[in-house]
């Protein structure tokens, strides 16, 4: 059962009166019931609406890289948020495929002329700086990044968006969420990292030890400030679109490992928001798992993904399509005039 | 790794280095790769096409429900017929969602003179026999039912179809499926009988005293005849369908305990057809892995559902989709100029 305990009790007890007065054992929707009842809670209504959903993905690079880290050369940022505003990529496809509008932002790649008429320009610096050496961001450059995404999530929402979901792309970032996941939970970096998106053995015993250096500076601080010291300005910017669910009483859909990291944040910062979050995807990223019981929540999809961009999510955003509908639309053995056993 | 043995070797490799030429890691996108492989090597084409959907749902009565074998009255096969006819069961909601369209199919209720005008009508007699007291169908009735699934099948393909899933719903149809199981895989009703849409644990010991006695007579026979002996005109509905993918290159959704069971029978019957079958969703019902097993198959979705109608299929079909855009729409690493690793 999920846990709705930071919802109104009286709308939870009406909806789950609701979905059990529908044609259909109880219970016999089991996982699409819970999912329509906390998009109904999200949106306090008991007629939901997921219709005009909007996806983010945030690219940016990160100094880290600069250790070997990764088996893709870090141009690939770039080139990949080209692939995305070309509507090549992955999510570009599957965004499509689900009629989800995609809106890129480019929060900070190496090469700071880079620019595309369909990509959002909010830059914040030229990549972080490399977190073995120092901070990867300064106070103000993470902030600026969570109000970025905050500013994101609120326009969508004026705009008449009602489920928001959040990717990104940064060649390096799964060292960055692994440096994280171990600062945050306090997980040993020999158990937070691996292949990533296909690092060599010996490429993950490095970043094992970059990270385990590094996240000793951390010890004893917010969940904000391990964020400006290990994170990325993608990542930051999802924490952002994060936090402002519940303001917005918007969804929001997570997938994979760089995204749940940024919920881990997140939740860190704030313990009433994990509600207004969507689990899609359980990656196939073994440290995703760990992440995953950090946060206490279990994604609706396994599919053995392990891309990021927001792919889970785009996937999934039909099954809470339909879960909306089966609460607005699904007959009750009333109406219906079926015998209940 | 999927089984796709029984399909050319050589268009399996094309369509492997397409996957693998595509904007990601190798292997990236887990169970969609392979989906959208099965897909194209289905149709045999190198660009597929799953964009015109179509689903059956098949109702029919079972003679067995004398036993007292069910929580619900029998009447509720005709009355959830009048509610997919009116739009209201979840299969309905779930399909209008996905924009699949639905046919229904009255395949022999009790009351003979039920029709709907949205409503095909192919009633073989007034439900199936008891099965513990003789054979459920005669030869001629069980053909005349697997005939009339292949028929539609044949049909809705003709029509430009290019994906087609399979439901049913039918009150006493879980006795009949792990009856079906019990005897074609040779496992005891203890394991075959679970709680179905809300058996109690004295009508669960009735059914599996009812199946361990009908069992008996079934050794040696055909999947064909053991179908005859047990099943409903609904399962042979399915297994009607799903034996006719082959001829068309059509693929079939199959989700559930029933619409598995009919998948089971056929894979008896025909041992090259089940590459030709997507298993949506592994049900909550705790025989439907002992069948998933017989199957040596690992269906896309785990939501929790134990409701059938096919209500697992239609969720999954928009990942159906989106793996074959995915195929036909995500750029290569040539085409977005993007560095390889």
């Amino acid at each position: 059962m999920s846990d709705f305990t930071l919802f109104s009790a009286e709308l939870t007890t009406t909806l789950q009166q609701m979905v059990d007065s529908k044609t259909k054992p109880l219970g016999a929707l089991g996982a699409v019931e819970q999912l329509a009842i906390q998009v109904a809670l999200i949106q306090q209504t008991t007629q939901p609406d997921v219709s005009k959903p909007k996806a983010f993905i945030f690219g940016a690079d990160h100094g880290v890289c600069a250790e070997g880290v990764n088996p893709f050369p870090q141009v690939v940022t770039e080139q990949m948020l080209a692939n995305f505003a070309a509507g090549g990529a992955a999510m570009s496809v599957f965004c499509r495929s689900n009629d989800i509008p995609l809106s890129i932002v480019n929060m900070g790649i190496v090469n700071a002329d880079a620019r595309w008429d369909n990509v959002l320009h909010h830059a914040i610096a030229e990549g972080t700086q490399n977190f073995r050496q120092g901070p990867a961001m300064t106070c103000e450059q993470c902030n600026q990044a969570v109000d970025t995404g905050q500013r994101l999530a609120s326009e969508a929402v004026a705009q008449g968006h009602n489920l928001l979901i959040i990717g990104e792309m940064g060649i390096g970032n799964t060292t960055s969420a692994s440096a994280l996941l171990s600062a945050l939970a306090n997980i040993s970096p020999e158990l937070t990292v691996g292949p990533g998106t296909g690092a060599n053995t010996e490429q993950q015993a490095l970043k094992r030890s970059v990270i385990a250096e590094s996240i000793k500076r951390t010890i004893g601080m917010s969940a904000i400030d391990i964020l400006a010291e290990l994170g990325g300005f993608e990542i930051a910017a999802m924490v952002g679109v994060l936090l402002q669910a519940k303001t917005l009483k918007v969804p929001v859909m997570v997938d994979g490992f760089i995204a749940s990291v940024a919920a881990l944040v997140a939740e860190k910062h704030d313990s009433n928001s994990k509600g207004y979050w969507i689990f899609a995807h359980e990656s196939a990223e073994p440290a995703h798992q760990l992440m995953l019981n950090a946060l206490a929540v279990k994604p609706l999809l396994q599919l053995g993904l392990r891309l990021g961009e927001g792919t889970g999510a785009a996937l999934a955003y039909p099954i809470v399509k339909a879960a909306v509908a089966m609460l607005n639309e699904m007959a009750t053995f009333g109406e219906a005039g079926i015998s209940e056993s």
